[in-house]
């Protein structure tokens, strides 16, 4: 099975919007109302959730439950996945407030900074390291997920820390890119620059991209 | 000339990068120089380029600070163009903060909240308004863009209000599709699915996609 960082993104929106089905008292869902609420063409759904294995029954749909199951076992790893986030400013904090206590096999493990301020305290549920420990605290917690929330000129250092010491996969947000070796897996979150691009957008009128 | 999203963010990311290298006392790049800094090929810079009808001299490369101009030119409003964010929680205080004294022709021009405890305060250098003042706000204060940091369910009602009101661009951080006419422009900021994406990518060595 091939499977492209878009796709797995829709099985993640997917099993989001089935949750929400599921509290609404729907147990079954069609592949066009899925396909509505998630923004796609039901033949995008059917496809997707076909590459599961999982297939619906034409009269009364995708089973809510058996549905959310396959994709768990498809997109969700088969132990809790540890994450560490480098730079406790305003947005890491944030972001911490934000996974904290979210039903999910991603567990944030640590965090980083270079303030002695942070350093050794507790931060929304999650422990402050010096910057200088990532090796050990990354290898120690078995964490191979890193958040990068550091300015932009310490995002290349942060990343390779991380990466040298065996994190593969990074979501960055610090306006910088960041080079990385190809067996590790980077999205860039560039806050700034998708502002502009909006705001570029927004005085032209132009239609928005699907998917 | 065609234009798309990812032409826009390539060119606000050149800018950045060009800020950067004037920073370090260069006067002029080289296409190469440009590309290797932003993850691209030098090809695309020198398309991306010719499109703002700005041509380098081939021995010295582009001067940083026409180059600037011409992006300047090309994907800056001519007048300040003004922002609204609906959620002051923590990621929208966090967003404040970011933007906060950024030199930019993007000006934050009001939030909005339902909490009592927000609304006629200043947080982070921003008036916090009622969610049911956006009609007459947006239109005061002439605000062509919202960014969304309001819970999922929040999200589609915020989106009208604010469309119905004339934004015609949202950055929408909530972990929730929404649905706004065809010449509205959206881009979408889902942390959690991100994440959960670089997870996946994380444990299977996949590659990262360029661009």
């Amino acid at each position: 099975m091939t499977e492209s960082p878009r796709s797995i993104a829709r099985l993640s929106l997917y099993r989001r919007l089935l949750t929400e089905i599921q509290a609404e008292g729907s147990a079954s869902v069609y592949s066009h109302e899925l396909a509505r609420r998630a923004g796609v063409s039901p033949a995008q759904v059917r496809r997707d959730i076909m590459t599961l294995g999982y297939s619906g029954t034409p009269n009364t749909g995708y089973q809510v439950e058996a549905l959310t199951a396959s994709i768990a076992a498809h997109i969700d790893p088969a132990e809790p996945q540890h994450l560490a986030l480098v730079g406790v400013g305003n947005l890491g904090k944030a972001l911490l407030q934000y996974f904290r206590g979210r039903q999910s096999k991603l567990h944030m493990a640590a965090t980083f900074d270079t303030d002695p301020e942070k350093i050794g305290k507790t931060i929304a549920g999650c422990r402050c390291h010096p910057v200088a420990a990532i090796t050990k605290v990354v290898l120690a917690e078995n964490i191979t997920v890193g958040i990068l929330t550091v300015p932009a000129p310490h995002a290349q250092e942060s990343a390779d820390r991380l990466v040298q010491a065996g994190v593969s996969g990074l979501l960055n947000f610090a306006p910088a890119p960041i080079k990385v070796p190809d067996q590790v897996y980077v999205e860039h979150m560039d806050i700034a620059i998708r502002l502009e691009t909006v705001a570029f957008f927004a005085l032209r009128g132009r239609h928005s991209p699907r998917g």
